[in-house]
């Protein structure tokens, strides 16, 4: 037997595993579990006739391209169409900011590989999203929490921390942050902590990776879109690299993202890209090109918008009646998940275990946090499961509740 | 303004460019271009209609898995389905020992990450496909490279410089090999070395990376499936990481391709992929599985081995006719390229120069060697234009000739 462990890389040692991920095998491999874990989009407003009737135009063979290898920047149209939707959103962009990414989990990667060495440090928000605790894990980052309240991140302690850090002579590349709907706590970052957020970026001549999967599910009983402005509009030093995607807004089976940064910096990226996929999926980007062009993405989001409000409406209620009185949480203004703290003694790993034998999963609190805390968290998902089993897994989550002793 | 190379990791720093997605770039610029340079596959033969048909099934809103997130590991019945292609080219394997990649490149990627730590020696063929160069230094390998001749690799020398390295206290970590229809040179490494090198493996308690997208495009005049065995075929102590793609066999544009390898190492890679894509696009995954189950794929394999065989001849008779005297090559038994060598004095980038003024694109031999060394030497992609182009392609190369003094 080959003993492989020698052949690995520092890397591939120390390799870090996503946590929502994992609870993904976990679900696919049960039968009758609800699942509050990963944050799948609702399959239900899957445009399924829009996107037969476009397949079937481009497989017609007229464009040899919709089969084809691409270019690694992406598809020319595809970029001209994200320089439109960004104008919707308040940026200006041009095509030679935009590189497509197979998702912005891509973009996290990419960024994580081309601007972080080993020792490194990199802000992110305490908790933040495991997937780019993951990516700058696996770039040897040392990963710093910062302080999160009602309003999003703690200006203050960012700077405090960033002095700590810059006083001990560390290299500090970047701010991990997730402003609209953060991911897992569901927090929208205040609008006057944005344009200071950028200001201090300046100040401190630092770079802010935003991530903005989330942006336009925004529940319009609570939330604005004006109140989702990202950080990259009001960013005239290009100190912000936005990554954002389509599978929050269309669906994620098409693995169509994007980053938009300097083009000094977008070179870099897609240089990168090359060596690591050569090129996004060619049908996916003419797919998604065309359902934006056919108006198929603006006309999904508000029903969007509707029916994960209303989702979480209905897991809210549910929570309310049946564990109203053992868990606290504050109302999502969009996205997807609501951020549960448990009462006191409880531990997420503890309530995990209990759920899975009643035949619910969602994911562990402490999964997000970067200082080893968040015990006393859950992460429930609403968005993918119907209204019926949002119901039945809060009943679940109950009975969960019911074996733990206080 | 930002100085943003200070935000450069030391990776950032160096990355390197696949010089075939540069001549792409060059491509896609131009009006009248005549394209030799990347090896895009041949158009027509794209399955249009059974795509199309396919996509419609799938798109009719009875599986939402077509467009959802999907596990890293890849959808399920493509794995079974890849483990009946491999059963056909002689290869015993299991789903646990596969991962399905964002096309080879990635899986040439994730081998990379996982497996190469800064200064780590990876053996490569010399020469070998720009791509593998690439991923392998933005790992910070030190690559080596190791002589072919018409059979293939040299084993003789590949031992002596295991030695020399080894004896030099270097950590070998890999050989990254493409036995059939290698690019660029085109060469079908013979089936005695073949053994060979797999006892070499054992003996050394080396690992060797073999990439196969050409292994089903052999010439059947000249080559036949025998010849084609993958080393993985022969491979008792699973030292061979098997990579393959259905890029050349059924379309570029569906990012699908493979890696097989021992249950323990695809679990790292498994791990490395969640960070970087999550997963590969799941409706190209479906796509793929469907156009197998259908027999598209095996239907496909003689049309596209006729058709190649057919651009070769036309390429070859081309050459002959025009530059009989100028250039020398060995004709290719199967796979995408004609690898030739120029006269005395002649140089690959001032060919290259003068080609491009005449409206032809080819990708110079020195981008293949890891030594520095290659100038001799060009590559002629005949595998995507059209038989009018491919004489058009020949008769600029002899106008270019005739600009070069001799």
């Amino acid at each position: 037997m080959v003993d492989y462990s020698r052949f690995l890389s520092s890397t591939g040692r120390q390799l870090a595993e996503s946590a929502i991920r994992r609870m993904g095998t976990v679900v696919a491999g049960a039968a009758d579990l609800v699942s509050f874990a990963p944050g799948y989009p609702a399959p239900e407003l899957f445009p399924w006739q829009e996107l037969k009737d476009i397949s079937a135009v481009l497989l017609n063979g007229s464009d040899p391209d919709a089969l084809q290898y691409g270019p690694t920047r992406g598809y020319a149209p595809l970029l001209e169409t994200i320089v439109g939707l960004s104008a919707e959103r308040g940026i200006t962009a041009s095509p030679d900011q935009l590189l497509i990414t197979s998702g912005s989990q891509q973009g996290i990667d990419l960024i994580a590989r081309v601007m972080v060495s080993p020792g490194d440090v990199v802000l992110v928000e305490l908790p933040t999203f495991t997937g780019g605790i993951a990516a700058f894990r696996n770039a040897q980052a040392e990963l710093v929490g910062i302080p999160q309240d009602a309003q999003g991140i703690d200006l203050e302690a960012l700077d405090a921390i960033w002095q700590r850090e810059h006083g001990a002579g560390k290299t500090i590349k970047l701010l991990y942050v997730i402003p609209n709907f953060q991911n897992p706590t569901g927090t929208l970052l205040a609008l006057s902590r944005r344009e200071r957020l950028v200001e201090w970026a300046s100040r401190r001549d630092m770079l802010i990776v935003e991530d903005d999967p989330y942006g336009s599910l925004y529940f319009e009983d609570v939330a604005t879109a004006a109140e989702t402005r990202p950080l990259r509009a009001g960013d005239p030093e290009q100190r912000v690299l936005y990554l954002s995607t389509f599978s929050k807004t269309l669906a994620p089976g098409f693995r169509v993202g994007w980053m938009m940064a300097a083009p000094p910096l977008v070179q870099r990226f897609e240089t990168a890209k090359q060596s690591t996929d050569l090129t996004s999926g060619a049908l996916d980007q003419l797919v998604v090109h065309e359902a934006v062009t056919r108006g198929v993405v603006h006309a999904l989001a508000p029903q969007l918008r509707a029916l994960y409000a209303r989702k979480r409406n209905v897991m809210e209620q549910a929570l309310r009646a049946r564990l109203g009185e053992r868990l606290t949480w504050s109302q999502p203004k969009g996205g997807f998940f609501v951020w549960a703290t448990l009462p006191p003694g409880c531990s997420d790993h503890a309530l995990l275990e209990r759920a899975l034998a009643h035949g619910l999963v969602f994911v562990v609190g402490s999964a997000f946090y970067v200082d080893g805390t968040g015990h006393e968290k859950i992460r429930l998902s609403f968005s993918a499961p119907s209204v019926d089993r949002i119901e039945e897994g809060v009943k679940r989550l109950a009975q969960a509740f019911a074996d733990v002793p206080d």
